[in-house]
């Protein structure tokens, strides 16, 4: 843990107190977004000090020209990056002369900042003496609609306590905003056009090169006392800003306030040439309903939220907390809307991994959207990757793979490649396998399997092949190897066999055949349209199979367990907790060599292999797994502590899951990494769930049914959350002496409870 | 083979023929220098067609700051350049109001050029038509003084043909020049004062950052129908540049022509408060002999190189061509006058690789500088790298090496570590070997045992302690191992057990621990001030040897040929010559990640632990490993072809002996690798001549003795050459039907010729 000024409460996200070197954390942690767009808390008003701006529009980004030291054949000529998106928030403010400035002001008293997740807005409120003596009370609320999804909403409220005084506000949009990551300093935006009428202002801006344009808008209501009044506004224009200046004497004790509409509208939703048009009749819509209003609905759109989705813990207010931040993240960064976007790293908090999509979507995200959204969000997901399979296909023929082979892109905007490491993006295939498991899981979960024959057939063929193609016959072995790969654990670059790529590899192959099959018996017209586009034969799927029984793993017979990695029993084998303290974390007191020819692992390899196919491997084999892998584990990846979790809860080692769930679930929260100021970790985010639900609760889908092994960790009273299945909503209690479930719908529901069956009837609640 | 416009001539490099798609190539081949400076073919008078300017200073660098996509711990901050430096050898001319310029002429009849290798200069001469009209014929002669080393002169010679014209010559020094080769488009060069005194001007100017100071100088002396004269120069002085301007009416068929002397005193050599006083005295040494007598000294100099270093080949002038090109370039490079400098491999003729230091020079140059020059130059070689041991230490402390610990950077200019991609600068460790192994090499063929007390013994102590910690114990294998190296063949990455490198570890440390006893008996007094500078302790030499006699080699039982590294035989064993034409050079046409998991093989790998290691392993040995791993080389190195020729005549192939030959002989002048415009491959010229000395001539040094078995190729009627043995000259001349020894000094020399004894007295020729 680095740091716990964050105040611990059920609902919320509270900071007391302004401390100027917590700005930039805090930025991170009171992010807000709506799936469309994001904004870093950032102060609306001029901040000299440190602070680090971010506002976000989801699909909006650059392609920033590739910078390596050594350039290697098949590079990707840039890194596609969500860009700092012009400025919306901004309001100046003048009290008397002087400008408002929490930097410079003689003291800032009762600061406080709220991130309320059950309403879904954020409030900051301070006293301030200025240097000029006048002390002023400022209270300042936003949120980013979820009703109305290009608009969001301020309200900035000053009193004067000590004497009367000119206050002028001037909100103003600023598209001259930089990246903090960038790799040539280059200019991402170009400004076209700054118009203004009456109360509202317009920037028309577009992306260097990848010419997204848009309209980034605003609209100014003013109110004194509580009721709204009527001020005409000095326009104050620059090259990349457009201000409007409201000018008000305002009595000591009184409250002037602005409302503050504003918002994006954007290429890749509306006619280019109408953009300032939409955003006329955005604001129209929003300021039609009015700021209450708005917040009105944003209250209603979230209890909605976590009606599906909300994780209650009794008795453990900070996991309860922490559980909550990850929940109410991820629904700002994802609402499954649109298949065009997906799941950054770090959301719409931060630059790193530039907003890009990972193989993290796959493996941790999807199983959060299937199980508290309608099935079609995660259908979105699928789909994405679908659409790319094309741009999948050019990646691979770029690496000498042929005939339809597909490498879908380590890190990707618009299905491209955009990472430029080779041991990374030419090796870390694995997530090839991810992107199979996530059709197959859709289904299982689901019930649905209408996606195959639509769609996944085609990608899962495109995968099937690469890895056929790029295993290798072993004259020496007399087996089917794989060559020069990294696996989840990083930190290990260019192994043969990682055990966890050639068993994914073997049964994406497996599994492709299988679905050719039923597709062709089942679905023969979508087999027909489908082998005719891939040019499928029958001969290739027996091909597949003749490699997937034959296919080599590194085993070791002493400690009967597979291998990460051919040679992984040749280091130096000391375990993390016989290191000494000063030596981690290691990716930051280590060269990469040693750190490669460590045992030591980032994140579950062999044991995320486990977890994907828990039902491929027997409990004892888990635990011999997770006692000889665990020990060497750094976790020095957000994604690697729920992993562990749900697989040290399935072996009943109840603190360890705790342990690490903790970890997991206030990672952000609690600054574990030291790096919050630079965005949360919103795809680990989604492991977090998955440590509750999965591991505490032991949910699975298997045969079509739902199975629960629950568990409760001895720190909690209870804990209870839902899982949307098949359209029935059901609902887990659990507590030291009792589970329950309750369920929606019309129909009953057949359960498996700690491994026996349980009938679950709607509007009745169930003790198991 | 990539071009063939060089004439064939035994001592010269010529180009006939005015193409201005070759003028970068010609500028690369036609380069001069005299282990001081150095200086590309560019025109001393204005061209705008394609041109790379190119002029160095040995030793004055800059660290330009690195430049990676992603920073791993470890990586040095900055990568040491050779910089292009203040241009002294412009000479702008007017004909009449034009400028001359080649790119513009309406023809250039005639050209030519000529770097004449026997007397060490190089001379253009062409006619040309300008626009206005007027038809000149100009001869332009240039070298850099062997004799005075800051010095070059040039002669440019104008003769109008067709009219009366006034000519202009305005010779000039230009520090506003900049790199081709740099990370973030810093500025190099500051500069600080220019003046000028008559027919004198002077450039003082510094290295940002790491603050050379230099002054840039030149004279001038004009002469008009073959008589000096006197002409007041008018002065052109800009930021930075300063010219003379000498305007003469000249009659048509009249030669009208300047000779400038020019060069660089340097804070390297000079008090830095002093570089223009430097100058002068340089300039008055320099005007004082004269051009014509510059010239003579020049020519002498070169003779006497060459008496001692010279190749004959009889019967193929293309081959003799080559081999005098590659001891010419090595000499302009590097005469061992200073040791501290070294050998880039591309010396002064381009950018590329920056100018630094590599493995290449322990592995390559020092046999060639050892047998063609006293004895101190190789000292001083090794001198270089004892001069960097305790930055080679704390290299090795960045990486966690402890207890004196030494690593030798993979790329140096002065002691630190240049090089940032990790598999190849931290885990290319070989180099390490290369040093130790030159020290030996050195004792070997000199039989001077001096440096190893006086020096050595430290860098051994340094070298072993590396390698003692780099290995680890594997309890699998119940051995020594070591884990994640990249070995001579970069084509392989981040490997387990590269046997090279292992191979390498084993005998370092052994030699060491042999090395340590020797100077503790013989050298007491040595052995107590290294003991205790290094904290030496006898049980350390016990620790290395434990590790040696139990260290593990891969090895094949199936093939009995030891393995390149843990696992090359799991790959895809398709040869070379199965390769479709169109994948090579593999390494611009595959990505990297096939690169790795292939077998093919960049440069000799385990063939150079045969090659160093020779007397280690059977001739039956070599010959199973030769044919195991050559078929898999695809020789993209440049450093390949010499190994394998030299293991090629050995094993009595001589035709493959030949047609490696030529491929190292002739890299450049015939481009195989179609980037000669970059510069030279200097490092492998060394390699060049060992294949001929050590391969056709089949020169060892066993037991203090020096063992021949020569062989001559087919296309050769004889070839002759020279070698220093301990301050006697032997001259070996080999033909078809004989082979003759000759010997300087006095007194008799036994050396053995195929295994037979054979007694050589001075001035006595005897066959063999």
């Amino acid at each position: 843990m680095n740091q716990d000024y964050i105040k611990t409460d059920p609902w919320s996200i509270i900071e007391e107190g302004f401390n100027k070197e917590l700005v930039k954390s805090s930025e991170s942690l009171f992010s807000i977004g709506n799936g469309a767009m994001g904004q870093r808390a950032n102060f609306e008003e001029e901040y000299t000090g440190e602070t680090f701006q971010g506002s976000y529009i989801a699909g909006v980004y650059y392609p920033d020209k590739t910078r390596v030291g050594w350039w290697k054949n098949g590079y990707p000529e840039y890194f596609a990056k969500v860009l700092n998106a012009p400025n919306w928030i901004g309001i100046e403010i003048l009290i008397g002369d002087e400008l408002l400035d929490l930097n410079t002001c003689k003291s800032v008293n009762d600061f406080k900042r709220e991130l309320n997740m059950r309403e879904g807005w954020y409030q900051r409120s301070f006293t301030a003496q200025l240097q000029s003596g006048v002390e002023i009370s400022v209270c300042t609320t936003r949120f980013l609609s979820l009703d109305i999804d290009e608009v969001g909403a301020i309200q900035y409220e000053i009193t004067p306590l000590n004497q009367n005084v000119d206050i002028t506000f001037c909100p103003y949009l600023d598209s001259g905003i930089t990246n903090e990551d960038t790799n040539w300093d280059d200019k991402f935006w170009n400004t076209t056009n700054i118009t203004s009428e009456g109360n509202q202002a317009f920037i028309e801006a577009h992306t260097m090169k990848t010419n997204f344009a848009t309209c980034t808008f605003m609209e100014a209501k003013l109110l004194y006392k509580g009721s709204p009044i009527e001020i005409s506004p000095n326009l104050k224009k620059g090259d990349t800003s457009v201000g409007l200046s409201y000018e008000l004497a305002v009595e000591k004790g009184e409250c002037f306030s602005i409302h503050k509409f504003g918002g994006y509208t954007v290429s890749r939703n509306h006619n280019e040439s109408e953009l300032v048009k939409a955003a006329k009749s955005t604001l129209q819509k929003a300021v039609t309903i009015g700021y209450e209003g708005l917040l009105q609905k944003q209250k209603e759109a979230w209890a909605q939220i976590w009606e599906m989705s909300d994780i209650t813990i009794e008795g453990d207010v900070k996991a309860q907390q922490g559980i909550r931040f990850n929940i109410f993240q991820l629904n700002q960064t994802y609402l499954g809307k649109d298949s065009r976007l997906n799941i950054g790293p770090k959301g719409f908090t931060g630059e790193k991994y530039g907003g890009s999509t990972y193989w993290d979507t796959e493996a941790y995200c999807v199983p959060f959207y299937m199980a508290t959204k309608n099935q079609e969000v995660a259908w979105s997901l699928l789909e994405y990757r679908y659409n790319h399979l094309e741009k999948a296909i050019e990646n691979a023929k770029k690496l000498g793979f042929t005939n339809g082979a597909a490498l879908y892109p380590m890190v990707t905007m618009n299905g491209e490649e955009c990472h430029n490491e080779w041991e990374i993006t030419f090796e870390e295939i694995h997530r090839n396998g991810a992107i199979a498991f996530a059709i197959y899981n859709y289904h299982r979960f689901t019930g649905d399997y209408s996606y195959i024959p639509k769609m996944g057939l085609e990608v899962l063929i495109g995968i099937a092949r690469f890895w056929h193609q790029r295993v290798n016959f072993s004259e020496e072995k007399q087996q089917y190897v794989m060559l020069g790969v990294t696996g989840p654990n990083e930190y290990e670059n260019n192994v043969n066999n990682n055990w966890y790529t050639n068993y994914l590899a073997k049964w994406c192959m497996d599994y492709a055949a299988e679905q050719v099959q039923k597709v062709k018996n089942e679905y023969p017209e979508d087999y027909k349209r489908i082998a005719d586009k891939t040019n499928l034969t029958t001969v290739e799927t027996e091909d597949w199979n003749k490699v997937t029984n034959n296919m080599y793993f590194p085993f070791s017979e002493k400690h009967q367990v597979f291998l990460q990695q051919d040679g992984f029993l040749d280091k130096e084998m000391i375990k993390v907790q016989d290191l000494d303290k000063s030596e981690r974390p290691i990716n930051q007191k280590w060269s990469w060599d040693r750190i490669l020819r460590s045992p030591y692992i980032k994140q579950a390899d062999v044991l995320q292999g486990f977890y994907f196919f828990e039902d491929h491997f027997s409990k004892v084999a888990l635990e011999k797994h997770f006692d000889f892998y665990e020990p060497f584990t750094v976790h020095e990846s957000s994604l690697s502590p729920c992993v562990h979790s749900i697989q040290a809860a399935k072996l009943g080692r109840m603190e360890q899951a705790y342990t690490f769930y903790l970890r997991t679930s206030r990672l952000d929260l609690d600054d574990y990494n030291k790096e919050v100021e630079e965005g949360l970790h919103i795809t680990s985010m989604a492991g977090t769930w998955m440590s509750i639900v999965e591991g505490f609760g032991g949910m699975r889908v298997l045969d079509n049914q739902l199975h629960f092994t629950p568990r409760i960790p001895k720190q909690w009273d209870s804990y209870s959350f839902k899982i949307n299945f098949r359209n029935q909503v059901i609902t887990i209690t659990v507590s030291e002496q009792k589970v329950s479930f309750e369920i929606t719908g019309n129909q009953d529901l057949k359960i498996q409870v700690n491994e026996k069956p349980l009938m679950l009837t709607p509007g009745k609640v169930v003790q198991a």
